[in-house]
């Protein structure tokens, strides 16, 4: 798979210079992410390019860039390391230490106050503790991404990723929890062991079937909110992506047949939210024979590939395969949204090419505007669990935000995550 | 037990008035421990006064204050509570969201190069993960300070009170981990299972004898460090101060003969470390025989409360009951620790006037003092358990900084955590 790499070269000063590395990465099929000046002398600039590229393209292009006269390669940026050095989260402490009175206040003797009026009133822990603004971002590691089974320490990175827009987002604490096990058993002891702990359960990046297993259990067990993100994150999104899609292109989501091309995690949980939106026809393909009965088990109907691109009007697909969806595939006016990072099934360009009415990468599609808002819409709420009320409440709101011509919000958009949670929040009170 | 209380009274404005109230708290038999004026009007001054005090006395005390002519009660202050609004601690994002770039280089797509980094070379994780800097927090709630067995969410403020300690004086992460369960068993599982997200496991108020267990086969499963507080860092405070006492009165503490009384995790921490720290005779007394057994399996020998008292030099004594030493039972001399919080074995004055040589209470033997400056200099030096070598060298720096006249260091004071942290990390690392 591609991942983002950040190499680092210097041009002369000169017309022209900065176009002739431009035109060795477009000629190696590659799109300028992101392109900045990091230094500058008399003579030369530094620069750090943002790309998507894979390990063998790569080696090339840097030579080509070598050779260049006017430009020479300085090996690879850190700047993504960077960012991550010492991790992305830390606890800190609300209160000031200032004094040995506050010390005393906040630790022995004052503290004991506050544990017994919590014990005689249980509730009183809501008010006088972090708990209910704590969510644990629980892991076993099998899924990290699109890159697997690769343990839960490894993607810790990406656990304090929602740590951290958790805090951004939603005024949060997030709390990784890894743990390197891949029986269901154990996760959901674990989970459930800990839960008191917490105000609400993430469960990210687990791999299907196992996460439907422990979120059914832990949700059945807890009472606290739990969420498995991959399943209802993304379809959250996703749902708020169709919703745009299909109003740009003049067609009713309701009424249309919805093709999910992969029943994991993912499209599971996009063909369950479709169908409790009031999609009347999701017809879904996996190799996997137990996704297709669950599936069916949900409403929706088993299809082969060529049956599903032959059937539906809407083509989701969250397969991992890039290139899955061939140009022949794709029928006239279809919309497509070819999730998979950051390879999709098909190039949106090429799906347009082919008569789609509609074509979208996952990359228009980030799960980062669904968690932060759904979680302090159901925190706020004081619900013990999600409903799809919540969930589809939070994809109506995204959808409402989209300025025209996007797919969705603005991530980066503080008022896009705070109107989600009071979406969810009046959904979840609604339904009391 | 006395807890503190905080007082909310207006006096008008006349030379005589407060000390009219202060006279009759001092009456009550109560000491000030603060007095804050929080708001004046032309005629009244309104204070805040924090007394420890019980039940009983309090309402007697509260009318006797309102039936002043120039004073009247208004309640009790928030002030502890109000400390404690919304909790003491949060997960804060290192990273400022101020662009799309930041936002694709810290999730997806660009934290895959760091899971995979870590994938391929899992020591990476201390270098680009928040992981080695993070203490977990644990207890089930059993021994809350000493108020008992109140439950693990009871025990939350004490718990966030620790963390919000560790970030303030030794930039670590604290996560409390609630885990609402008395069999050792599930203890043991529910932390090995989450041990890979943090760096260190601070074990806290978790009851005898089960805490042993517990901490026992902790330290023999995981590769990071594992400290019961209770014990072991209450020990390194209570040595601290034992040198410091004993320099004071000018007796050689190793040639002494310790008497320890109560041998819960405290006490067998307390007598353990004096043991590994050179004293040559340790005795100790406990109702529970099991306890006894355990002190001499650790080299103690066991005794009546009142051989103890009439053989010990220095005495110690951690067993939550209020006015245990009997002023007739001091001997002329002695040294004496009565550590029982907030209400000791005996008064320091009163052990002085039966003939005590040095004489002093739990208030002054902090046992924030420890933990920060332990788990900072076991991160540091890299190890994966805490040895007596290190809670050794603790405890020396700490009496090393101990000002003249008194018994530990000032807790407030950064530097000495600091310090105790290098001291901690050099005694690691000589250990290696």
């Amino acid at each position: 798979m591609k991942i983002p790499e950040i190499l680092l070269f210097e041009v002369e000063h000169a017309p022209g210079n900065l176009a002739q590395v431009l035109q060795l990465v477009g000629n190696a099929g590659l799109t300028v992410e992101n392109l900045e000046a990091v230094a500058r002398t008399s003579t030369h600039t530094q620069w750090e390019l943002t790309i998507e590229i894979d390990e063998t393209a790569q080696h090339d292009l840097c030579e080509r860039i070598d050779q260049l006269p006017s430009a020479r390669m300085l090996g690879r940026s850190d700047r993504v390391f960077d960012r991550h050095r010492g991790g992305k989260i830390r606890t800190v402490s609300k209160v000031q230490l200032t004094s040995q009175q506050v010390l005393r206040d906040i630790y022995t003797p004052g503290v004991a106050r506050v544990c017994l009026a919590i014990q005689k009133d249980p509730v009183k822990a809501k008010e006088y503790t972090n708990i209910p603004n704590t969510v644990a971002v629980v892991t076993n590691g099998t899924a990290i991404l699109g890159l697997g089974d690769i343990g839960a320490v490894a993607g810790m990175p990406v656990m304090e990723g929602k740590a951290a827009l958790f805090d951004a987002y939603a005024d949060l604490s997030g709390v990784p929890i890894l743990i390197e096990d891949k029986d269901p058993q154990v996760i959901i002891d674990t989970v459930a062991a800990i839960a008191p702990s917490f105000g609400a359960i993430q469960l990210e990046d687990i791999s299907a079937p196992t996460c439907f297993e422990i979120e059914k259990a832990l949700i059945e067990k807890l009472n606290i909110p739990v969420l498995h993100d991959d399943q209802h994150g993304t379809a959250v999104v996703a749902l708020a992506a169709l919703i745009t899609a299909t109003r740009q292109v003049g067609r009713d989501l309701k009424k249309s047949r919805v093709g999910q091309i992969g029943l994991g995690a993912a499209g599971i949980g996009i063909s369950r939210l479709l169908l409790e939106y009031g999609v009347e026809g999701v017809i879904g393909t996996d190799l996997n024979q137990d996704a297709m009965a669950q599936l069916e088990s949900l409403g929706g109907q088993r299809a082969s590939l060529g049956e599903l691109m032959a059937q539906a009007d809407i083509v989701i697909s969250t397969t991992g395969v890039k290139g899955l969806i061939k140009p022949e595939m794709v029928r006239e006016g279809q919309v497509i949204l070819a999730l998979t990072n950051p390879d999709p099934e098909i190039e949106p360009e090429v799906a347009l090419q082919s008569g789609a009415a509609f074509a979208a990468d996952g990359k228009s599609v980030n799960n980062v505007l669904g968690f932060p808002g759904l979680f302090r819409g159901a925190i706020d709420a004081g619900v013990v669990k999600f409903t799809d009320a919540m969930l589809i409440a939070a994809s109506e709101c995204l959808a409402g935000l989209t300025p025209s011509g996007a797919l969705t919000p603005d991530p980066l958009d503080r008022s896009v995550h705070d109107a989600v949670a009071n979406a969810v929040r009046e959904a979840a009170e609604q339904g009391l």
